[in-house]
């Protein structure tokens, strides 16, 4: 430490000094805003002052069925009240929210009950035959599980396990909280749904998960009490942080269990949403909303999409229904976003193609954020800004994770260099804006020379008949790999393999465009990312 | 530190931890924001890519200077340039900003030279003198100084010492910078404008600097590029940390050397000022502005106000000229502002009265802050929630200073308790929401009874010929002490003593109505509070 000439007295204590967590903010909530709407789901509205006794009572009955602070608690939820008031309860006891995706294998599940050692699982009505069959298939003897029932979503009770309001009920609204002596504590435990291999355990810390409200309340230039829809999934990388956010502005989490273009325009509808994040395949899912399920509204709404970039057609038809669009990204070892496509004021003068086409860069660093730079695979060093060398996307500051659990082998690869290693391919231009080019997994290399999906995705999402669409390698005994493109076609609308690869052909060079045209339906992760590895065993078999 | 069951190789690296500082804020702006406007003086504009190199030239000269990591730097300027520069560049290095009161006399600045033990001191030319004549009063050497001559003001320069940008242009603006190794190192230090006895150093670190800009970002629901006037003295609790908010932002700090009603209303029009603090003086010169100076504005302009508390009329007859006022309430130990009165929904369906009478509280704490209560001065305890009871108000948060420089016992004293001791007198409301009554040094106690001069003080406020006022204690045989009111007049009225104290009989008890009126000029700090112990002076000589 740097120090003055003299720095007698000057230490930390209680009254200067405390450990970042975004659990302050939900004290400060009930202080500062007690009756504003925390938490809306169907006929269930909560205020601040209710959520802080709720989440407070639940933290209580957790830590007296036995759970300590280290302790991971597993959450097996969709976007329902449990599981914003799981990432309050968990932390305050000193524990650890190991939130699973709900999409996820027996198998799968089983070994996140091994590897977390989870003493307790919140598990939604629907998904309990899943934690059942995974505590049974666990090597250890799995979490206790507690029942969370949906009744506003008609979820049959299976009644097997104790049920989430009566073990709420019997914890104190009072007890103090165990508040992280230490910042760097961990909050949360993320696996990522890695395609190959089994899935590495992502550690949050309090300090991280509070940096990254803060940071998020200035991207999204957040007035108080905005109207939150929870459409990322919480159980991805906490939902963006989003809820742990929403306190600190007193703002409302309205609830969405099923993402559906119809249900997003009923939460703008009658809650008056503002603000959400999606993947692009949401945007794509409320431009092609049926004309019955579209809603006008008149109130600003900006919305964040990451996940994949999004094609500039999908920016503009979004935009065009009112929506203000603005792309992020990130990845689970980042807390969600990291990037934002901030839009300079130049950009409202470009012809909007133009504008379009730069809105689906990935940007610039988070205000949170020390440094994201685009370094080449070999050297390390960054790449030239010219918008056409790639490079690998790599990632410094307090919104990195603080590494993967109980695999110091892999923390140790990914933090190679003093930056976080993406894994992201990405060129930068000449404004220092990132744009990605690809997965370093999703690279089609056709006779030596490399072709970025992304490019080629962005072009046929631009033909007026397609609805989704994905580009994979197909191996090829001349070329190596050739891209093979799967489409999802807009209802109505028929598709022509000759047709489509001709339209390519006007806007790509010949090596880049599809030899392969597919018209089927995509397979999807929970958060809307398409599973490329499963169309890659399609492209092989062809 | 609350252990998970394993936590091999999840400890911080470069890659997921930096020390938090508003440095970062800069480095960013440069990068994220590099064709904004940053700095606008008169005919000078900078941009924030600009405004990087301007700093790093200048630390770059200081280091070439002598100055070393833990080295104090003086600043004795208005806020013009130079000192929105200095609060970059001096940190850059490792070093820490002493920014001094610029209506200090010679024997306190002497004092502050040699307490601080300044290398170096930037001195606007306005002050030259001054810091010449402290220098030769000091008993150390004191610091070298450089002149900041300011042609835009048409001050003459002394020509006596290194000029300012000639400084700069020695310095390389490719330096790299000092950041801090530990995010507790020292970044301020502000020695308090003590009334009695000798000024105290406060210690301000780079975690909380950082802390500060985004609970401000919050608090004042920013969006990006706000057009920021600095009124705050930058001299003043680092301007209230607003300097280093801008970056973050991309907002334009815009330097207003002299505070005049017509000062802030041209920098309106020409500028589209949307953001500035001040003290409620302030906000009584734009309301009592000649009309030829008053300009018109339709866009929304945030003013938070402190210092003291603003009469609810201030605040009634300020938001009527189209301004949107919010009371803060802070002390150099804290930053500068802690609480803030944020209005809640309801507020808006009260009568106007008493709507205004409830912005005329402090509110409650900052996003950024842990607890601030209001406690008993004996017991300690919190005093009730009813409005009556008064009790000290008592702070504890990141935004709390490390303690005072080179004295361990009256820090010790300031942290007695756990928290922050402010020395400020409050009642606390069933809402929560905190109303400052007096200083404890400002109480008036009239035959036993306590008398809060701010109470006064509003009631006197509201009287039409009241263009300012201000209440302290007169020594009195029978009753101890009584109300000694001085007020300063609207230009063209004529004050009368018997019926003001009427006016005041009408609004308040007996004894707590003004036995005494004059009609003076009231003395002020250079921040615009009102010097009460000079008024006590003559209050004593009466």
């Amino acid at each position: 430490m740097t120090k003055m000439a003299d720095e007698i007295g000057l230490d930390k204590n209680s009254a200067n000094y405390t450990a970042l967590t975004p659990l302050s903010h939900l004290m400060r909530a009930r202080d500062v805003y007690p009756d504003y709407e925390a938490l809306v789901y169907g006929p269930a509205r909560h205020t601040w002052a209710q959520m802080y006794d709720r989440c407070t009572q639940l933290g209580s009955a957790l830590k007296s069925m036995g759970v300590a602070p280290g302790d991971v608690v597993s959450a097996l939820l969709p976007n329902i009240p449990a599981m914003a008031e799981a990432h309050f309860a968990v932390p305050l006891i000193g524990a650890v929210l190991n939130s699973i995706n709900i999409r996820l294998d027996t198998e799968t599940v089983a070994y996140i009950f091994d590897h977390s050692e989870a003493k307790i699982a919140l598990v939604d009505s629907q998904f309990i035959e899943l934690a059942e069959a995974a505590k049974a298939e666990a090597d250890g003897q799995g979490p206790l599980i507690i029942e969370v029932p949906d009744l506003h979503a008609g979820i049959p009770v299976t009644g097997r396990h104790p049920l989430y309001e009566e073990v709420m009920a019997s914890g104190d609204p009072t007890m103090p909280w165990h508040l992280p002596e230490d910042e760097w504590n961990s909050i949360a435990l993320n696996y990522t749904s890695g395609t190959t291999g089994r899935p590495k355990g992502v550690v949050y810390h309090h300090r991280g998960a509070y940096l990254n409200t803060m940071g998020t309340a200035i991207s999204w230039e957040l007035s108080l009490h905005p109207k939150f829809l929870t459409i990322v999934p919480l159980f991805h990388c906490n939902g963006w942080c989003h809820t742990w956010l929403m306190p600190a502005v007193g703002g409302t989490i309205i609830c969405c269990r099923d993402v559906t273009a119809k249900a997003i325009f009923d939460a703008i509808e009658n809650e008056g949403v503002t603000h959400f994040g999606g993947a692009p395949i949401v945007l794509n899912a409320l431009v092609n909303a049926k004309p019955e399920e579209k809603k006008p509204f008149s109130h600003p709404i900006r919305v964040v999409t990451a996940g994949s970039p999004p094609s500039p057609a999908t920016i503009k038809a979004t935009e065009a229904l009112g929506f203000s669009v603005m792309q992020v990204y990130g990845l689970t070892e980042t807390y969600g976003p990291t990037t934002e496509c901030v839009e300079p004021a130049s950009w409202k003068n470009l012809p909007p193609e133009e504008r379009f086409k730069k809105m689906a860069n990935v940007g610039v660093r988070f205000p949170m954020m020390e440094d994201i730079d685009v370094v080449d695979r070999e050297t390390r060093q960054p790449v030239p800004r010219d918008g056409e060398t790639t490079g690998e996307i790599v990632i410094r500051g307090n919104c990195v994770m603080k590494g993967y659990y109980k695999n110091p082998q892999a923390t140790a690869e990914a933090f190679q260099g003093g930056y976080f290693r993406s894994g992201d391919i990405a060129v930068r231009h000449p404004d220092g804006y990132i744009q990605i080019t690809d997965r370093m997994k999703d690279i089609i290399i056709s006779g030596g020379e490399n072709i970025s999906s992304v490019e080629v995705e962005s072009v046929l999402m631009a033909h007026p008949a397609v609805s989704l669409c994905a580009v994979v390698a197909r191996p090829d005994e001349k070329w190596g790999e050739t891209p093979c493109a799967f489409i999802e076609l807009i209802e109505g609308q028929t598709g022509d393999q000759a047709e489509i690869i001709a339209f390519c052909r006007t806007h790509l060079a010949g090596f880049k465009s599809p030899k392969t045209v597919l018209f089927q339906e995509l397979p999807k992760t929970s958060t809307g990312k398409i599973q490329k590895f499963e169309l890659r065993v399609i492209a092989k078999a062809l």
